[in-house]
C-alpha cells in the first residue's frame, strides 16, 4: 500500500432526493445509521426540506447538510447526468472528488446514478469499465455477483478486471481483518467445462485459467450456482449479470406468492399457515430484494452504494453502513492493487492515456486527492 | 401451405438409451404414451434390451424396434456426434430424415443431442441457426422461452428468426386449432425502454419494432417478466436464455428447500407443515424443472424433443405427447412460412446457398422427403 490518505474518517455523502420514498425514508435511515451505528454523514439535497425532516428526529445541527437545487427523477436515465449538473447526486459526487466525503449513497434510478457517477467521479486509473456488485442471500455467507448492469458490452479482459474488482470487494465484505483471505471467483457460463460458452466467456475462461493475475479462479459456474454458495464471487458481463439478478428476484417473488396462495387455500392449509407465519415472514425478508438489495458501483474514483429505488429507512441504514465499511477498508486502493496484478500478467491490456508508472505516488494521489477542482 | 406430406401419421422415434434412467424409465414412459394417449412410436436402441423391457410391460410386438449399436454417454458433448455415427440418437435422426418417423424424443445430454441433430437433420431451409424452446410454468398459461442454449453466439437477425420460430411453436402449443392466433413476443433485455441493452439487443429491438415480419412484438421484457406471464414468447440468444433458465431453476429449488426448512423447524411449524403438505407438494411439482422441463430443438429438418436428463417415465410420456402434437401441427412447415415472412421484410438476410424460390415444392419436399439416403 502506498496510502497517503486522510487519517480522520470522512463522512458518507447521502443523496436525500433519490428513491421512491425520498426524502423522508432516506433521511430516517441516515439518522439511524448515525445514531445507532456511529456512521459520519453529510446529507445532500433541498436544505430546507432536510432541516424539516431532521427536526422531526431531533437531529438539526448534528448532521451537516449540503444544498442541491435539483434531483434526478426516478424515470430519468443517463442523459439527465449532463442536463442536471446541480443534481443532488452530482453534488454528492463532487464532495467525494473534493475529498470532503469518502463515499456516497443514493437510492436514485440506477441508470441515472451510474451515468452521473461515471461523469463526475471518472474511472479509476487502470480500470477499463466499472461494474455493479450485488450481494446475493446465500448461506452460510453471501455470494457477490458482478457486473449487475453497469457495463453491458465488455471484452474478455474486462471480465478479468471485474474478477479483480470482485476479489477486492469480497476481501472487505467477507474477509474482514484477514488480509490473507482469498475469495474464490467463478465465471458465469452455460456449462461447467472449460470449452463451454459464447466467444466472450470462452476467451475470458482462458485468461482466468491462465493464472498470473492474483485471482483465485474456481472455473465456470452456471445459473443454478448463484444461490448455491459454491463460490464467493460470480463474474459476468453487465447484460448477463442483470438478466440473472432480475430473473432470480422475479422467481423468488413468484415462488413466495405461490406458496402463500397454496397456504391460504383450504381450512387445513390456512390453519397450517397461521402456525408458521412468523418463520415464513423471516424467510421472505431474507430473500426479498427490497431487503438485501442494492449494489455497489466499483471502479471509479470513489465508492457509490446504490440502494434499491424502493428502499425504506432500514435499507438506507444498511447502505450507509456498507459505504462506511468499504471506505474504512480502503476499497479504491484495494481495487487499484488488485487490478495492477491482472495487468502484469501476460495478457495485460493498458487503458487509454495510462501512464507508464501506474503504482507511483501520482496514481495513489489520483484515488485520494483532496484538492481537485469542482467538476461542474 | 404447399404441404405434400404423408397422410397417415408417422410414429415418433424414441431414443431409449439417453438419460439418467435409460432405458427402463424411457421405455416405461413411451409405453404409457402409446397405451394411454395413442401416440405411434418406434423405439431406437439395443434391441434385446428394449424387447426385455417391453416384455415386462406386455407390449412385445406391439411397438416397433430399430436397433442401434451405440449410445452417447450423458457426459459426452458435441464431438461424440462425429465419433458415433451409429448412436441411438443418430439412428433416430436417420429415421426422421428417411420419413419413417415424424419427430424424435431423447433424454440424452443436451450438447450431444443438439450436435447430433444438427449434423444429421441439417438446418431447415432459410433458418440461420437452431434454437431450443422451453416452456415455463407461468399461469394461467405457459410462457415459451427460446433460445435456451442451442446457439450461444447469434446476430440480431438471428434473434428475429428466433422470434419467428417461437411464434410458430406457440401457435401450435397455445393456439390449438385457432390459426389466427398471434402470440405476443418479448425481447429479453436489461430495461423496458427501446434504447436499453447491449449491442445485440439494441439492434434486434430496432428490427423487431420495425415490423413487416409477421411477429406480434411486445417490446423488451426483463428477467422478472419470465414468470409473470406478460408475453407468450420470450426471445434471447442461447447464452442469455440458458443463464436465465438455469437461474430460475436454481432459485425455485433454493426457495423450496428454504420453505421446507422453515416449515420443519419448531413444533408449531411442523404441525403447520403436516396440515398443508399435499398442497405444497403439488406446487413444487408444478414448478420443478424435472416435471415441466425439457425443450424442443427448432429450426432443423425435423423436430427434436429433448427431455431432461433426469426424466422419469412421466416426463418421457409428456415428451412423446408433445412431439406428436408438434408433428400433427406441422411445425416444420409453420416455421418455414413464419421465417419466410421475416425475410421479405426490409432487413432480410439470406442464408448461404439458399435458392431464390424458397417456397417452391423443393422447399416443401426438403421438410417431408421420404427418399433421402442414409446419412451415415
Amino acid at each position: 500500500m502506498t496510502g497517503i490518505g486522510a487519517t480522520r474518517p470522512l463522512p458518507i455523502a447521502v443523496d436525500t432526493m433519490g428513491g421512491d420514498h425520498a426524502p423522508e425514508e432516506v433521511i430516517a435511515g441516515a439518522v439511524d445509521a448515525f445514531r445507532e451505528h456511529g456512521v459520519g454523514l453529510v446529507l445532500v439535497g433541498q436544505a430546507p426540506r432536510i432541516r424539516q425532516e431532521l427536526d422531526r428526529h431531533g437531529f438539526v445541527g448534528k448532521i451537516p447538510i449540503v444544498h442541491a437545487d435539483e434531483a434526478l427523477d426516478m424515470g430519468e436515465g443517463a442523459l439527465a447526468s449532463w442536463r442536471k449538473p446541480r443534481s443532488s447526486i452530482a453534488i454528492a459526487c463532487h464532495l467525494v472528488r473534493q475529498g470532503r466525503a469518502s463515499a456516497l449513497v443514493s437510492a436514485g434510478s440506477t441508470a441515472g446514478v451510474v451515468a452521473t457517477s461515471r461523469l463526475r467521479l471518472k474511472g479509476q486509473q487502470g480500470v477499463m469499465r466499472p461494474a455493479i456488485a450485488v450481494t446475493l442471500p446465500t448461506r452460510p455467507r453471501p455470494t457477490i455477483l458482478l457486473d449487475a448492469g453497469a457495463t453491458a458490452d465488455v471484452k474478455p479482459e474486462g471480465l478479468v478486471q471485474f474478477a479483480a474488482l470482485g476479489t477486492a470487494y469480497a476481501q472487505i465484505l467477507l474477509g474482514g481483518e484477514d488480509r490473507s483471505y482469498r475469495p474464490t471467483v467463478g465465471l458465469l457460463n452455460i456449462g461447467a467445462e472449460p470449452g463451454k460458452g459464447d466467444k466472450l466467456t470462452k476467451r475470458a475462461h482462458e485468461l482466468l485459467a491462465g493464472g498470473g493475475h492474483g485471482i483465485e479462479f474456481a472455473g465456470n459456474v452456471e445459473g443454478h450456482d448463484l444461490l448455491s454458495g459454491r463460490v464467493d464471487v460470480v463474474v459476468a458481463d453487465g447484460f448477463t449479470g442483470n438478466i440473472a439478478l432480475k430473473t432470480m428476484e422475479g422467481t423468488i417473488r413468484t415462488a413466495f406468492t405461490e406458496v402463500r396462495d397454496a397456504m391460504s387455500g383450504g381450512a387445513a392449509a390456512r390453519m397450517g399457515a397461521l402456525l408458521q407465519r412468523r418463520r415464513m415472514r423471516e424467510l421472505r425478508d431474507r430473500l426479498d430484494p427490497d431487503t438485501y438489495g442494492g449494489g455497489v458501483l466499483l471502479g471509479l474514483n470513489g465508492t457509490v452504494v446504490i440502494a434499491h429505488g424502493a428502499s425504506r429507512a432500514r435499507a438506507i441504514t444498511s447502505a450507509c453502513e456498507l459505504a462506511d465499511r468499504l471506505a474504512a477498508g480502503r476499497i479504491v486502493e484495494r481495487i487499484r492493487d488488485q487490478v495492477a496484478l491482472t495487468r502484469t500478467s501476460r495478457f495485460g491490456r493498458r487503458t487509454h492515456g495510462e501512464r507508464d508508472t501506474p503504482t507511483d505516488d501520482g496514481a495513489a494521489a489520483a484515488t485520494e486527492r483532496k484538492d481537485t477542482p469542482p467538476v461542474a
